[in-house]
């Protein structure tokens, strides 16, 4: 197995982190992995916002709810965006390219020993327009989902479920 | 920069693949690079119709219209289905969920040296009841994307935009 496919079979949601930093390097690495994820028609509809100022990951966290507490330890948090003005035809294809360039941050901060946590927005819409209103979004201007970095500080070798059997048709359903 | 940094810069979505096939033992690495994505809740929302039979994948690609011609030289296809009996309360994160599972994917296949591409299906309703439609599926089994898979018949070194500073935004908006 290569270190890609053990990175993506070890890596844990992490929600708690040590103080270590997050380089700019770093920061980054992990912004070009999202801009190098596929789009619908190539459309490129996202924007990231991108912050490790203490003061506004805590902002970020109380206005997306109890279940985004790990943003309160985190060094970093990119709040995903779509960019309705930029998306395809199929306007709703936009979730779903926020989505893989999230995936992407995820994978390209494991591989630098950065672990993160994938907090949702949408569809959650008290979060969106909570987003939204903290960042005072333009309309075309979608909050997606946040992505809380940092150094892992709890034990990321929980057991894992590898292989649902009920969850793989074998060319039928 | 790392293995999994340098993949992720590189990947390209490929459109034409070689007569070689697709092992056993890629597919089960492939599948388990899904279910080892994060999901909402851990409700892992997900189910994978996987084939490597040309009728079959034909026929998914007549489904889904002109835009999935790839799929008709593919050496391997699989559905991605949201399975809204399994997903959280706010129910559509299935569709941020099933993008993650196929992100996953992408990532794990290329770290093989097996190259993909994208083919959309939701949000366009018509692709979605064609899919159902074709693999009989259940209520709540809803056809989200289809990732067609081979080795690279064509050049993956085309250019690529590294970094877009307008999609970045610093701290604020």
């Amino acid at each position: 197995m290569n270190q890609t496919l053990e990175l993506l079979k070890k890596r844990k949601s992490i929600r708690k982190y040590t103080e270590e930093k997050i380089a700019d390097k770093e920061m980054e690495y992990i912004l070009k992995a999202a801009m190098a994820a596929p789009s619908a028609t190539n459309a490129r509809d996202w924007s990231f916002i991108v912050t490790r100022d203490r003061d506004i990951i805590n902002k970020m966290a109380e206005a997306n709810g109890r279940d985004s507490n790990p943003l309160k330890g985190a060094q970093m948090a990119v709040l995903v965006c779509g960019d309705l003005s930029r998306s395809c035809s199929a306007t709703d294809y936009w979730i779903i390219d926020c989505s893989i360039a999230a995936s992407f941050m995820n994978v390209a901060a494991e591989s630098l020993g950065i672990s993160s946590v994938w907090l949702g927005t949408w569809p959650e819409l008290n979060k969106v327009e909570a987003q939204r209103k903290l960042f005072n979004l333009p309309v075309n201007i979608i909050p997606h989902s946040i992505i809380s970095f940092g150094h892992a500080d709890e034990d990321p070798n929980r057991p894992r479920i590898e292989w649902e059997a009920d969850r793989v048709h074998i060319d039928k359903w």
